[in-house]
């Protein structure tokens, strides 16, 4: 384990790492080789190799890597191994569907606790979650010793609510709106942004019609 | 323009150059130099110069690229200065928030019919969009001249689903699905993946926890 800086294009892929090896242990192979792993994640051996190395020494010259236990101490590092409590702001039609969503549980992350500025959505139990008065968000933060907010909020109060799971303590944030907050350093911010992966393809469709 | 092969890690980046560069058009910026660019997406100027090597000659050397110019070539070759027909598998709780999210048109992207297998919901209309028969898709696919697929069906669904809309004759699929599904060579597929996102910031919790 180490302290030094990994670039963030590594820590990204990381979660792909875990996917294509539990994928690989799921169907019982033991062993894999940064060819095969390359082929997987569509990167180069040596792309591989060095991504690995910012953790420690994984594999052995010549011998591939042991798929278990690359992937118990990648889980290890990326800190998937354990529990994570999570609040969401924004509970519309979006928001309901992210509580509803049984996805997340599975993972460690358990969406503790949604809160929304519409009196009228006070009260309402959604996915065995309350939702509440999000002027009662930094109170319930504290007390639940919540790590992660994500933020299911229009364009318009993107901003002012990702400030305010920032004041509440909360240095990971996952934000559906299509607006890049700005945040101080120490916190994180990863968008799910689905007219980003639309435009990504976009370039093939395009490129194909004019070949044809 | 050129048909060799991009890597598929500069397709993947050229939204967020997009994004990016709108963003200075609209506060007025002129030129941005390969430095800037970097700092913006978080890669070296090297880097910068590479990706947008692969499409021609955008910069002058010392001189920095036109922002108004280098986001029309962008955009252009992305294919995204044009109208693309989409449709959507599953109208649940997900599926109907994408239906009534606002992101979509306003980028080119015109949802034009939405399938579910549930007879209860034939015939609703949801955010402008009549909701048929999955059976009909196929003839709805091709006489809208459909390019784009969505996928917000449960993932036991999902594979099926793929295949229906790659027999519909689309390449392009947003799968919300958490699996991967097979496709054919010429099909694209995108995973909009919230789990992914959160484990790619536990790595930062974590290490910012390990060194309190």
């Amino acid at each position: 384990m180490t302290t030094t800086t990994i670039p963030e294009v590594v820590v990204l892929r990381l979660p792909l790492y875990v996917r294509v090896l539990a994928a690989l242990e799921g169907r019982g192979q033991g062993v894999v080789s940064s060819q095969e792993l390359g082929t997987l994640l569509h990167a180069t051996p040596a792309q591989i190799r060095k991504d690995l190395s910012y953790f420690g020494r994984f594999g052995k010259q010549g011998r591939g890597y042991q798929v278990s236990n690359l992937l118990k101490e990648l889980r290890h590092i990326m800190g998937i191994d354990r529990e994570w409590s999570v609040v969401l702001v924004g509970v519309g039609q979006l928001g309901s569907a992210i509580l509803t969503y049984g996805g997340f549980a599975p993972q460690g992350f358990n969406i503790l606790a949604a809160f929304d500025a519409d009196p009228s959505k006070h009260g309402a139990a959604i996915g065995n979650v309350l939702v509440q008065d999000i002027a009662q968000i930094k109170s319930e933060a504290q007390r639940l010793g919540v790590h992660i907010g994500i933020v299911a909020v229009p364009v318009s109060h993107c901003q002012r609510v990702v400030d305010l799971l920032v004041d509440c303590g909360i240095r990971a944030i996952l934000n559906y709106a299509p607006y890049q907050p700005t945040t101080p350093p120490g916190v994180w911010v990863r968008d799910i942004d689905p007219v980003v992966a639309l435009q990504s393809m976009t370039y093939h469709l395009k490129t194909a019609e004019d070949q044809w």
